[in-house]
C-alpha cells in the first residue's frame, strides 16, 4: 500500500517553469461493515487502517472496549474493514448515510460511484488565468482574514472572477468558509461557473466535489491537494493550483491549455 | 454577535512568563431546521449565517436552486436557521444523526448537552507538565512525519507519557489521525488516562470531545484552539495548552496547577 503517488505537475516559480513530478498524499475511500452491514466510509490515508477501525468505532460510542471486538479483518486491496462484535447491536440505522459516500465502494468503482452521485458534468471551457494575477490575488488574499491574524484559527475562502475578488468568507472549518462562500453567490445572483475559488485550507475530494457540483471550473489553494483531489480534476477537468505561496505555485491539471508556450 | 471571545492564558517564552489575554476563535453549535425538521447542527464560526444555510443545503442536495427556498430566517441570538422550501421532502430521515450533536439544541443547553451526551468524567489528577520537555517533545514532534514532509497533505497525532513519544499516527484527517492513536493504544493495552496527545491540528470541540470520552488528561497542539474546546476543556479538567512555538506556549486550562510559582 502506497501513501503517496507521483503526479506530473507544471511547477512555477518567478521565470522558471518546468513539468516536474510531484509526490503527493493519498487519499483513499476505506469503509467499516459491522457485523455485516455497511456503517461508514471514511475518507483517510491508507495506513494503520485496523487502528483507524478500531478508534473510530469507540469514538462514536459503538463499542465501549476493545473487547466488544469478536473478530476484525482489514482488506488491504479493496481497503474494507470486517468487524463482528460479541453483542449484537442495531447501529446500522443510526449510521445510514453519515459521513458515506457511496454504498457500493471498495470494489474499484468508488471513484465512478463518487462523481456519478453528484450528476457531475465536464467543464469544457474552464477559466483561462493570469498566473501574475493570481500570484497577487493571493498575496492579496493571506492578509485580508481579521479572524485568523487575530486567533489563528479559522480558515479562509474567496470567490475570484479572474481579476478581483467578489465574496471573502472564513469560518473555523474549511466546508463551512466554501458553503458560506456559494450561499453567498446564490443570494447575490453571482454566477459561479466562471469564477474561482481561493482557499487557505488544503483541497481534498470533499472540497473538490463542493467546487464541482457548482461548476465553479477553477480551484486555488496555499496549501496541498490530495491525490483523489487531483484525479476528480482532471476527470472533470477543473483547474487545480496549489501551494501558492509567494512567487511560487503548482499546476496539478490542465497543465497544456493553463500555461501557453 | 461575536466572532471572537477573550480568554486568561498564561503565555510563556522562554523565561518570560506572563498571565494576559488571548483572543480565540468563537466556535458554536448551529442547528438547521427544514420544514420544522431539525436537519443537522453545525459547528461553526457564528458570521454569515444565511449564507452557510444556503450553502450547506445546496451542497449537501437538499435544494438544487435558490428558488425553492420560500423562505428563511435566522435566529441569530439561538443560532437557529429555520428554512421552509417550496416543495415539501423527506431528507429529515437521511439526516438523522448525521453531524448532529445534539437534539435539544439552540437554547442555551446545547454546551451540556454535548458533555452529557459522553458521560464525560471530570478529571480530577490531569497530567504533571514538565514545559521543557513538552517544548523539547514537540520540536522533535514537527520533524517525524515524512507524509508530510513529502506532501505537505497530512496532520500528525502522536501520544505521549509526559517524556517520551509511545505511537505516532498521520492521515489526511485530523480526526481519523487522532482515532488511530486511540485504536492503536486500545490494541496494544496502552492505558491512556496518563498520557498527553500531541496533536499538529487546531484543537476545535469535536476533538477536545474525542479526547475527553477516552480520559485522556492532556492535549497539546502547535495551532489554536476554538472558544468551545476550551470552555469543554475547562468544565472536564483537561490540560489544554496550544500555540507550542519554539521557547513559545500558551496555556488554557489549569493555569496554576500546571504551573507552580
Amino acid at each position: 500500500m502506497n501513501y503517496t503517488k507521483e503526479y506530473d505537475i507544471l511547477r512555477i516559480n518567478k521565470d522558471y517553469k518546468n513539468e516536474e513530478k510531484d509526490i503527493v498524499v493519498v487519499e483513499s475511500p476505506f469503509t467499516i461493515f459491522i457485523d455485516g452491514n455497511e456503517i461508514i466510509t471514511l475518507l483517510c490515508t491508507p495506513k494503520s487502517l485496523e487502528e483507524l477501525s478500531i478508534g473510530f468505532i469507540i469514538s462514536e460510542g459503538l463499542i465501549d472496549s476493545i473487547d466488544d471486538i469478536e473478530k476484525l479483518s482489514i482488506d488491504e486491496k479493496s481497503l474494507i474493514a470486517y468487524v463482528d462484535l460479541k453483542r449484537k447491536n442495531n447501529f446500522a440505522e443510526k449510521f445510514q448515510g453519515k459521513r458515506t459516500i457511496t454504498s457500493g465502494c471498495g470494489k474499484g468503482t468508488v471513484f465512478y460511484n463518487v462523481l456519478d452521485s453528484f450528476k457531475s458534468k465536464k467543464i469544457e471551457n474552464p477559466l483561462e488565468i493570469d498566473i501574475e494575477t493570481m500570484k497577487q490575488n493571493m498575496r492579496d488574499f493571506n492578509k485580508i482574514s481579521e479572524l485568523f491574524l487575530e486567533t489563528g484559527g479559522v480558515h479562509s475562502c474567496g470567490l475570484y472572477d479572474g481579476k478581483r475578488m467578489l465574496i471573502f468568507e472564513e469560518d473555523i472549518g474549511r466546508h463551512n468558509a466554501l458553503d458560506k462562500i456559494i450561499g453567498k453567490a446564490l443570494k447575490e445572483n453571482i454566477a459561479l461557473e466562471d469564477k474561482m475559488i481561493f482557499t487557505s485550507g488544503r483541497i481534498s475530494s470533499e472540497i473538490l466535489i463542493k467546487t464541482a457540483k457548482r461548476e465553479i471550473s477553477t480551484k486555488v489553494s496555499r496549501s496541498a491537494p490530495t491525490s483523489l483531489a487531483i484525479d476528480m480534476a482532471k476527470e472533470l477537468g477543473i483547474n487545480l493550483i496549489g501551494f501558492v505561496r509567494g512567487e511560487k505555485l503548482n499546476i496539478y491539471t490542465n497543465i497544456k491549455t493553463l500555461v501557453e508556450e
